[in-house]
């Protein structure tokens, strides 16, 4: 028997802090029909809210320190303000959405990250593994769309600090055993760009071989290189297709004319 | 066919406020078998963060205006720092806790209160008949222990603030067609005090009767009056007992040897 499709989506923090692109995503995932995960990051709402708050924030070689202060920062905002907000917006979409962390029902235990070189603080690193599958088939089987925030938690019940993008592909890999999982990141271009410069020049289609070739030309954005990487992973692992498209084309991404699809 | 027992559990802010005193509660709510659910207020942390962002409280009448800038601080506190440390907490206590406000899968719809001699601003009143059962039942059916921060929505998708005293008699009350609900309001006292100067005064047992005669004789503490009052309701409606006490004491609470009872 066929496996059920499951879409899980993530949108990034810019399209959280502009009203009008979150509200035209979160339009077109009410509408999206079947199963599907909506995780989000933070936005610069916890950057700012942390500045009026007097919490400075820190970080070491592009990574953010989740410091004691910070992990009750991002808790708040992501697992309370953002999260809340999106749920109740999809809710009066007609989406029966229900918002939770990695700590709720245990859906996404993870290890505090062991100081090393930099002590990282509040941070959770997850493995596919350990994922509560179990707790996923029974929100998902309840008719109920998840709507995740980036945190995690320890065996000592602290929360911690997760990266979104890391939640998106692990909870991807850990599905695919019981459904056709398709991980879509969302973000404000229209896919992996040929040439930066121009927005037009979307790569419909990355494959690992295609991916060592545009590597070695050097012409694309850095920034995307850990994406495609985690992506290629992720089709290893099982997850159907990864695609990488703009937050506001969301119906045109899940028809396949729009975004960058990478595949095995 | 004999209904299966649950206990909904209100802790306040006083017991959140004291992480000894919270740490106690959570332990013994952990260790409580069968169905259950915790809902918190907000506490004081509320008030000292909006303080830090220089969001004014206001209060008319002795209830909080909710604004624009205090939704939002609420729907942060409650539903994110506050409910998500639980949520972390019993966890590792092996409480499979799962956090949820009254937007998360519908739970619990409201009205945004009509603006009249004062417009309290995003606060919600619920109705009992209104409260999604089912969602209810797929939460508890699928072994989570619901843990519910004192926030509603509206059809628009707004947040709402909701007195968490008044969702556990809402949800005691519309539960009780499904399961033989005990209502347990845990604060930090052992009970209703027949001497607000003793503390050892407590009335271990009160129906309507006896209610009119304490009342009559204007010993009872006033702030208990609007508490009993919905206490009596709440068993009027079904409810199969309510139970005033010392969050410290839940275990004897349970067991009947602790608390002020309150019957039809």
């Amino acid at each position: 028997m066929a496996k059920e499709n499951l879409h899980i989506i993530k949108i990034g923090g810019n399209v959280i802090d502009d009203r009008e692109s979150c509200d035209k995503f979160l339009n077109s995932f009410a509408g999206l029909t079947g199963l599907k995960v909506l995780i989000h990051g933070g936005g610069k709402v916890a950057t700012a809210i942390g500045e009026r708050l007097g919490i400075q924030s820190n970080y070491v070689e592009g990574r953010r320190i989740t410091d004691d202060e910070t992990i009750d920062l991002v808790t708040m905002v992501y697992g309370g303000l953002v999260n809340k907000k999106i749920v109740g917006r999809l809710q009066s979409l007609g989406c029966n959405a229900i918002g939770v962390t990695g700590a709720d029902a245990a859906l996404i235990p993870a290890e505090k990250r062991k100081v090393a070189a930099i002590d990282y603080g509040w941070v959770g690193d997850i493995k596919v593994e350990r994922i509560n599958v179990d707790g996923w088939l029974r929100l998902l089987s309840a008719g109920w769309m998840p709507v995740v925030a980036p945190l995690t938690f320890d065996s000592e019940g602290h929360i911690l600090n997760t990266n979104a993008d890391t939640i998106a592909s692990a909870l991807a890999i850990a599905l695919s055993d019981k459904f056709a999982t398709s991980l879509i990141f969302c973000f404000e271009k229209d896919g992996v760009l040929a040439d930066v410069e121009d927005p037009q020049s979307v790569i419909r289609q990355i494959n690992p071989e295609q991916y060592a070739a545009l590597k070695a030309s050097g012409k694309l954005f850095s920034g995307i290189l850990p994406k495609l990487e985690n992506a290629l992973k992720a089709v290893e692992r099982g997850v159907s297709e990864v695609v990488i498209g703009n937050s506001e084309k969301l119906a045109d991404i899940i028809a396949g004319i729009s975004g960058t699809r990478i595949s095995k």
